[in-house]
């Protein structure tokens, strides 16, 4: 449960996040289906266990989802009967504006957690635990920011640096680095006052709308005019287009937190994954003894760390290592596990 | 043209063998389409480039083909309008009684040159060539085999050790040795006067039915007693079932070539490959600069000496070396080259 002893919380939205173009898992992620609701690890799909992991059950209050019209039809299937506002953006727009959008249908008093729907989190639990901290954070008026334990050196995500400790097992942020160069993110883990950004945040709702007028009011202005003139169907809240277009899409972590004076970070050791590639769902999944991991049919002879998921054909592999072998109707995907890192710019991903 | 400035040969009829199981090569190969009837290496099937390597154009007589009934089908789409004779086995019952099959139908004054037909040899002069120094010991009563340049240490091949040297560039054989190990088949090849056992014969068709009769006289008598109560059918000469079975299945390198005292060799470099495994075939076809091959529709990143095969979906492979790829309806293979050697044994290829 969310409540700690000491002190009542406002209130705690989800607001889960469902962009993406489908790019980096290609063919199983495809441009009409993408990784969100794809059932990747276990039998819920990635969306599905962002909804799981933060409902009504567990103390929160009823989730937002901000999509794309293109994928509404996957978050009304998929959201099944939970009590949910689906916020149905006008066009894809980066995170800033569409966590505007959602913050606009909110009370200013109450919190918002702003989750990816594309990662996996193991242990929901020290999640939650998070979650705990952040929301207290929040509550104080700082721009909260989930810094997940750095294990290695990853060049594809955003570092915070922490300084000095607040309440809650919370840390100001010094500084958000972009992704870095190996050497860097070598510092950062050895450093071990470093943590990966994952895109988990939690504000409240009006400290965001005000750090947002003060850094970037066009895209408030936009959100507010695209909400003013926007219309309820059903549980989907449509914002308006036509008003949905004078700014620059940035994300919330450039437009907003790198430039507020309340970014705080909570940190978080949960088995997070950004499932950002082939290599990382593998690394995700159980495996046999011999590192193998096999969804379909399929026989591997003399094999190591080799993933395999057929929908269809039948697999058979003899003696690799570190690859990994993708069906996927009419297309065939083998790559080493190094190689995963291209798989978006194949003309199979990128021209879908 | 086969004849010499200095003698005039007896006809030579190729006598060629449609066998096989169709593992070695699966799942592009299988037990209902086999090997010699794909067109792996081209457009033409191994069975297509055997027949025509040995056509009439070249000054040989009709063929014989000898295939069992499974594959007749294929044999008589394949041999279009030729002129030749398809002797259908009652039974696979190994080489020796093949030929035998096949001899029973020629005059015993004639060449038969025995061609395997799930071979493939690039330069079809260099065998014409050895044809015709062959058909000259053959005529003289030499039993001959091809002695092919031994380019390195092949352990899934035999060896023949030549001998004294005879008439027309050919050699006595001193010993036949079957599959070597490898320490062995380095000394083979570093010696020089071993050459790989490639199972291309040249026999006087009465010489042959001799060696058989004075070495394994129970194959002659099921194939004489088969032959007599045979019958046939358009093309198609089908020896009788009845009397097919009244001896032990060798092959006729075991039953007559290491009894009889009249084994020769012609040494031959033909650009030959028993495409016995994928690693083989890929080693046959031509290459981009990068060693890679592609039959089909497919994008290759980062790869070395990949062999890519689809009849159907597209294969995007990234960062792979020295691998076979290949798509076939419902069966999907990815083998090193190494592990090609072990396509037979996998379940998909061995319980067809």
């Amino acid at each position: 449960m969310l409540q700690t002893r000491t002190m009542s919380l406002p209130p705690i939205h989800p607001v889960i996040l469902c962009g993406g173009s489908g790019t980096r898992l290609w063919p199983r992620s495809r441009a009409a289906k993408p990784k969100p609701f794809l059932p990747l690890i276990g039998e819920k799909t990635l969306f599905e266990a962002a909804v799981a992991r933060t409902s009504s059950e567990y103390g929160f209050a009823s989730p937002l989802v901000v999509t794309g019209a293109a994928h509404v039809e996957h978050v009304e299937a998929q959201l099944g009967k939970t009590d949910a506002t689906i916020v149905v953006e006008p066009a894809a727009r980066n995170t800033a504006a569409a966590i505007a959008l959602a913050a606009l249908r909110l009370d200013p008093a109450a919190i918002m957690l702003v989750c990816p729907s594309d990662h996996h989190i193991a242990d929901g639990e020290a999640f939650r635990a998070a979650v705990r901290n952040a929301a207290a954070l929040a509550a104080e008026g700082y721009l909260v920011s989930f810094g997940i334990e750095a294990k290695s050196p990853e060049t594809g995500f955003g570092y915070l640096e922490r300084g000095e400790s607040l309440a809650h097992g919370g840390f100001r942020v010094v500084r958000f680095i972009e992704k870095p160069v190996r050497a860097k993110a070598e510092e950062f883990v050895a450093a071990g006052t470093y943590a990966w950004n994952g895109g988990i945040f939690a504000f409240r709702v009006g400290t965001f709308l005000d750090e947002l007028a003060a850094h970037r009011p066009a895209i408030l202005d936009s959100a507010r005019a695209a909400d003013a003139a926007g219309s309820q169907q059903g549980r989907q809240f449509h914002p308006s287009a036509a008003a949905f277009d004078s700014f620059t899409p940035e994300s919330v972590d450039y437009a907003v937190m790198e430039n507020t004076r309340q970014a705080a970070m909570v940190p978080v050791d949960m088995g997070w994954s950004d499932i950002g590639s082939w290599d990382a769902l593998h690394l995700a999944l159980d495996r046999d003894a011999a590192g193998n991991t096999v969804q379909g049919e399929a026989e591997l002879v003399g094999c190591r760390n080799v993933l395999v998921t057929s929908h269809g054909p039948r697999v058979s592999v003899i003696g690799l290592e570190d690859v990994v072998i993708v069906i996927d109707g009419d297309e065939v995907l083998v790559t080493t596990h190094e190689g995963s890192q291209l798989v978006g710019k194949l003309h199979g991903a990128a021209n879908q």
